[in-house]
């Protein structure tokens, strides 16, 4: 059960460990194993890619490429009502994206010395999704989007194969109606190490983008130190939220909004700060409840362990914190 | 003499070689010793500071601020030509980048689902400019003046210290004049550790703005991978600049263009491409005249040992290229 805490009543000790954040994953031996997986693709191409997938997903693959056949039957597997949450999604994102596209600015600062600012889009991206414990269409929309809206001209995306050597239907539904044409089945380290450098068949990208557990973490760090390498968005995770919520709010919605990070992994945090008591209580009982439902509670259940419903005297106090 | 080759001429290999960007710099050793500095700085503050400055720049320094008295006799040093010169740069980069002032961003993507991009200033920002072989006021307007923009409300300046424990006058009051209230005496990777962790006298800042030798962008890179360091721009240089001109151009511009990059340091790199033999002969005449008058000559004839002028069919082959 998660716990729940009054600020005022707790010391400085407990408020520091309170809001310390979670350590971002990734010890010495892992950073040296990505390492040599990155060192082999780099080395032995696709040959590599085929020997790591063998020895880590436990499933032969000749080719990476999702054939368009494949992306025809991801679409068919999924339910009309599936699709449409997709195509909600994507037009959704669309929007929101569309909307922040960089004006060119053009100006004369003196007389005859003119300045300006021109986007343009990157010419190759790599956009990497998830797919293991918790497959990712919604991640694979976010990144493809944009993608799709700057126009960069060579759009790949990577995720991981499963043991039948499938990727996962809603991922690849997802990526291809968001308008991404070269999918392949590849995860973890290799696939960063694949999209960074380049293989036979995987095409070389400037800039690559996504999610990921601790070893495409380290790898994305990786690849983006080399100047050979590829530039990345960010290090990813683990998952966090923080919700400010006072008397007002739907406990279920509130506890649901929790939830959702986190059964990211089992290092996910999230915070509830509110000024009531009694909407503490009820999104305490909420997240026991919901939990039982979910198919991830036992990954939820212990990020839960280490998040905290925080009672504070007012709003104002909760946005200080 | 800068080099002409003809991009015809020259085979596969010889244009790799010419299309080869500087190396960054900073080798293992270098590494070494800027993470003893950061350290002794994060363990000892001030202390450190003293000691690293007088052992580094070879200055007893008491207090590294730059007074209320410095910045008016900064001024007062300076003549009015130059302090026009100075407001005027402020002015014009005032205006380009009051212009990309990000517009908030708020929609109703469904209904009831209101999403908003908001832009924050940055808390505390450190910005640096190097004062060694060439003082850059430059540098010192083009960071301050959008931080200012911004409102960033801690905005901090670190510049190296001179012999006799002043900083360098231009600096001061370009950074002065362009909104900076508190001015450092402190430079290198010292002056980098002190924003990053903050010590008793330098506030701790979030990110650090500005270009610096590769003492400083070791630094920057090492502070910048640290959770509790502080974010930085960018690792800066070497510099480098590529001109692509017709024979409409004014040759005693384009050489001016190619030496102001040239004379930032001896691993700099500058490139002309042109479809006009007439031109290439006569910038390079006119960079053998300019670089003759140039304080700075002997860095700048050692960057332009590396770079070249390239002859090329026409404009469209240069931009390809």
């Amino acid at each position: 059960m998660i716990g729940i805490v009054t600020w005022s009543d707790i010391d400085a000790t407990e408020r520091a460990r309170l809001l310390a954040r979670p350590a971002a994953v990734g010890d010495e031996r892992l950073r040296q194993s990505v390492a040599e997986i990155v060192q082999r693709v780099r080395a032995d191409g696709d040959t590599a890619l085929r020997q790591l997938t063998r020895q880590l997903d436990g499933v032969d693959l000749e080719n990476f490429a999702v054939s368009g056949d494949e992306i025809e039957a991801a679409c068919s597997a999924l339910s009309a009502d599936q699709l449409d949450a997709i195509d909600t999604a994507i037009s959704n994102v669309r929007k929101f994206h569309e909307a922040q596209l960089a004006a060119p600015l053009a100006m004369e600062t003196t007389p005859g010395v003119r300045c300006e600012r021109i986007s343009h889009p990157i010419d190759a991206v790599g956009l990497y999704v998830p797919a293991g414990t918790a497959p990712l269409p919604s991640a694979a929309i976010m990144l493809a989007v944009p993608a799709d809206i700057a126009a960069c001209p060579t759009r790949i995306l990577c995720t991981p194969p499963r043991a039948d050597g499938s990727a996962d239907t809603a991922v690849i539904a997802a990526a291809s109606r968001a308008g991404v044409r070269n999918i392949y089945k590849l995860g973890g380290a290799q696939a960063i190490a694949a999209m960074a450098y380049g293989t036979t068949t995987i095409p070389k990208v400037n800039k690559i983008f996504g999610p990921g557990n601790a070893w495409v973490t380290a790898a994305k760090t990786l690849v983006s130190a080399d100047a050979d390498g590829a530039a990345i968005d960010m290090p990813a995770g683990p998952s966090e939220v923080l919700v400010i919520a006072d008397a007002a709010a739907n406990a279920a919605f509130v506890a649901a909004d929790l939830l959702s990070q986190a059964e990211h992994g089992p290092d996910s945090q999230v915070l509830l700060l509110t000024d009531s008591n009694d909407l503490a209580v009820a999104v305490q009982r909420e997240i026991e409840s919901q939990l039982a439902r979910l198919e991830r509670r036992n990954i939820a259940a212990e990020a839960i362990q280490h998040s905290r419903i925080v009672v504070v005297a007012n709003v104002a106090a909760a946005i200080d914190l």
